[in-house]
């Protein structure tokens, strides 16, 4: 792995990302785990990226897609994912279904109630988390958000909370 | 462990505690994990408590002795340790051989190379990254800065660049 | 004056009281100029208001009424009103023709580009500014944006900068 | 004044340009005014300088000449400079009697109780009031701190507090 990174940071916006415009509204910006990443003194190379940049409520099937293949196209074993939180867990269901590289690395998606541009938000927390969970954990997909790390499938978001709750796992009758 | 936590994080002081006060100086001040804490909406029980608050170059044994108590009285299988940066894996490997608890529990050391009281500092995601290490590493004591969580003993700071790196292993003659 | 303010800062909403909702959408949120005057060591007496709560572009001349009256009622000598700034000109005018405290008072228009709860924003800078304004200028109305104070009706703000920039008189043909 | 700034912005260091080393300690780094500043959008020409980086309790009568020479030196009609809070009203008084400029320049001293590099201090409200007193106060040496503009030598700092408060005018026996 010579020259490559030792965890990658996929971008896809939603919240963490978001910033205010000149004209009083809030749009993506750019991906704010590079700015989070920048206070640490490391010689772990970590490389950010924006794989794409809309509210994950605007996410489709096929920005998925481009996703799971950005996934499957990294070299580093670890690759953590910052996205909005509507639907992290939908994104997390549907990586561990189609990203075959799924198999052998681990995967953590993260994200943030409150803009990384804000002066109070649980964003810096999070990604420290989630930058955590993706070297310690077995390959696999995760949700990494209220300060733990979930598999895909066993998470939901509360809306009314904004809290990641865990799942029961749904049985046969 | 009805009524516990489940992620006890003990306070010692150290760069991420320090204030700055009406006369010019630093001290330190009430444990910074707690108001990092107040931005992540989550379920798990997590209990800030405050057992020593100094400048790491003034922790003595009998201060790390009084730490290893309150590592062994805590209920909660993850402890997470703040801790000023000079000394953090003196502390790590005091408590891996004095410590009956790091034998079942998972503790680990964190601290910041800036005040979480700054505008920019790592303490938030060093914070974050030790809650997740301490809920899935197995049992023993880590050093979590710079990224990742290393076994004490294997890790020391470079004072030049306050970065924390991998020791290589002393191996016997 | 025995027992009144001396500076009254009269809130009502826009940019400078915005904050980021559960929901992921922007909401008027309790005065921001309560908190950034909290970090002032001072024996100055000064009293924060909410009037109105609103987007600039959504207040209507009824609003402005409502704040023309809270103006009249004050009994300090300086008004400071936090503002949004779309319209924040417009009411300056509007102030300046039916506050019948203009005569007597000084009244300072502010606001904030970006909300006072992002971790970068011009509101802390533009506060202290009208709060100095408010108590060095004569009485009438005025506008104190982009670091400096403008009588009402002298000045615009040039939506593609942000910027407020004094506007030449007009002159009768 | 062609080619001139409108405001000059003289840095002396104290608390508000201290930041915080890799050792632990306290030191001044570059002028906080500067990045202050880079929040406002505006079309005054402001220029900041650093004259000399000191604790204010360091500062000699030769450092106060220096500055004194300084604001002399300078072509705008306006000067605020940043000070160590211990010896500000010090300085103001100096410069009231030294700097010939006090004549017919608007000289404004201020600073900060706590560090502009803190996530909360007085910084920013501050530097807006002493912009914005620069430009409404008539020729002469002005404190600008705790809120309001008294001065040279009508002022003193309350040590338990850090309050700047009116000194009563010393009256003859």
């Amino acid at each position: 792995m010579s020259g490559g990174a030792d965890i990658t940071v996929l971008a896809t916006g939603g919240t963490i990302d978001k910033i205010y415009t000149l004209t009083g509204e809030l749009e993506i910006g750019p991906p704010a785990a590079q700015r989070l990443l920048d206070v640490l003194s490391t010689d772990l190379r970590i490389e950010v990226r924006s794989v794409v940049a809309k509210d994950s409520l605007d996410l489709t099937d096929a920005d998925r897609q481009v996703l799971a293949d950005a996934v499957d196209g990294t070299e580093s074993p670890s690759v953590v994912i910052t996205h909005g939180t509507d639907t992290l867990t939908d994104t997390a269901e549907h990586l561990s279904r189609h990203a075959s590289a799924a198999a052998n690395k681990v995967i953590v998606l993260t994200g943030a109630l409150q803009p990384a541009a804000m002066a109070v938000s649980d964003a810096a927390l999070n990604l420290g988390a989630a930058l955590l969970a993706s070297q310690t954990l077995r390959p696999g997909v995760y949700v990494c958000m209220s300060g733990r790390a979930v598999p895909a499938g066993q998470v939901r978001k509360d809306p009314s909370t904004g809290r990641f709750v865990r799942r029961p796992p749904i049985t046969a009758p």
